[in-house]
């Protein structure tokens, strides 16, 4: 499969693969900050999914083909979150998993990755030398690589988790006129976009400030290493976006907006304060970039909360109205 | 309507009457938490009601009748939910309300109830203090009582919140061999009896070891008031059950437990942690007498996650696993 060759249909099949296999999390409504946006949210609660995120869906889609042809075990990069999904995934298949974190990732999610039975190894803080620990170890060990941008069943399988929220609004007698999703390596806007494709949806991206990795990309008319700056979504660090998903967002996505850390912390604390959700700062960049956007597009709009691995530290840091968080 | 008289077609009347008034609330699923149990845990989020707890449901009943019935407003005594559920449904029928909460409710709670247009007047610590007052106030204002505990519909209210999730159970395929519930005033309980009335589902209350009004009530065969003592699950703090609870619960609550100060603490950041749900104290007792008797009681057991209405600073404190908090 090439970026060019995936369409809807493979959403619809990979929506079917997943069924009874992953949790239809629901879709949350919330008044004060329908208030506070001027529209209708209708937020996609995918920190409730297994594992605490959407990458659940892309790693079972991709494992599973790994499996199938006779893998002797998996290996990934993440900056957290793909790397959970991929060892829930391999468990799945008793298969060993590996995978490769950046040295400052949250303990809460290396906890949950050991959890699963996986073996974790970290790497400087830098997508590029992750991968190059990935490139070593995958030859000494055997096994296959699962990439978290550029494998195309990973982006059909974040592609469900929007596809899901389409229907389950249509399901409610309405009809989204846009979704906003978060972009870190950009297999969740690449994926939005192709569960939208036809539906009339208007895809925004939503990324921070600190790290515009597919703002620059657009501009550039490729994707562009962005100076690595620090940002409390750590799930958003990547510094470049991925070729697969560029080549599928840079066709179809309606905008991307960019977020301050304070608005990201604010979002957050929104998230837990209203809507009674624990999410991770790379949702809360998707809400915040709603909340001040979203009556832009009209007045029923999606938001993919994305996960919700986050560790207890900053959550009391954010509740207690720090918002600038080193 | 007498205690006598109610059963469980009443609830589903009060089902009808409720549709598209207050959300349809998911029920959760969460694998750690079933792997503390033992059991597979169904967990009805009424966190993410209207008003940020199940109390809209009685409230939204009870003063819809008053309403039609001519009413001037509405008064009602609360340790917090129930009063921000009554301030919601005055608004709905323009109607002024008037909400007497003891003067240490939490300060989250009384913000609730005064975006919802209403007076917030506070009143000592105990149920006796708040009555007293109600009683003046009701004579001055010439305003109807909504009472959390005795009001027939609002007890009916309650009981549609666990109507709701034994149904969705059985939609998913299963059917719930026991609920536990959280005991304050005994609404939730009552209601919980009244709605698996039938269903084969064991009904199990869950309250403060602090505060055991239903477990000493049961005992004496009568509501007792039981001594005021501290718990951080503040909506649990009413010192005497309702007797019209009382009444429903003695003849079909299958068993009441009691639970410690730093259980519930521990369930809270379980809830936190694992389910990535915001929930209140009151909401943890129940979530914490499930996590230790679930498998008592068989492998399918709902959780009635009452309400999400809590402090920032008490999550803080929580997360920092300060168990034992003043």
């Amino acid at each position: 499969m090439t970026e060019a060759s995936l369409d809807r249909s493979d959403v619809s099949r990979a929506e079917r693969e997943l069924t009874g296999r992953v949790w239809r999390t629901p879709v949350v409504r919330c008044d004060p900050l329908d208030t506070i946006a001027g529209a209708r949210l209708w937020l996609k609660a995918e920190n409730l999914q297994r594992g605490g995120s959407f990458k659940v869906r892309g790693a079972l889609l991709a494992v599973d083909e790994l499996a199938r042809a006779g893998s002797r075990g998996v290996i990934a990069q993440s900056t957290g979150n793909h790397a959970i999904a991929v060892a829930l995934a391999a468990r799945e298949h008793r298969l060993p998993a590996t995978l490769v974190l950046p040295r400052d990732a949250p303990s809460t999610k290396i906890q949950k990755i050991r959890d699963a039975g996986a073996e974790v190894v970290t790497a400087g803080t830098l997508l590029a030398e992750r991968t190059a620990v990935v490139e070593q170890l995958r030859e000494r060990h055997g096994y296959e690589t699962v990439d978290p941008y550029e494998n195309p069943r990973v982006v059909l399988g974040q592609a469900t988790a929007t596809a899901e929220l389409l229907g389950q609004v249509v399901a409610e007698g309405t009809r989204l006129d846009a979704v906003f999703v978060p972009v870190g390596g950009g297999s969740a806007v690449a994926g939005a976009c192709l569960a939208a494709s036809g539906s009339g949806t208007a895809v925004i991206g939503a990324e921070p400030e600190a790290v515009p990795a597919l703002t620059t990309a657009l501009r550039a008319g490729r994707p562009v290493t962005v100076p690595a700056r620090h940002t409390i979504a750590d799930g958003l660090r990547p510094d470049r976006i991925g070729a697969l998903p560029f080549g599928l967002a840079r066709r179809s996505v309606t905008s991307v907006v960019t977020v301050s850390e304070d608005t990201i912390a604010d979002a957050l604390r929104s998230a837990f304060l209203h809507a009674r959700l624990v999410i991770e700062p790379a949702a809360a960049t998707a809400l915040a970039a709603a909340l001040s956007h979203a009556a832009e597009y009209g007045g029923e709009v999606g938001v993919l909360l994305s996960g919700g691995n986050i560790e207890p530290s900053l959550v009391a840091a954010v509740l207690a109205g720090q918002g600038r968080l080193a």
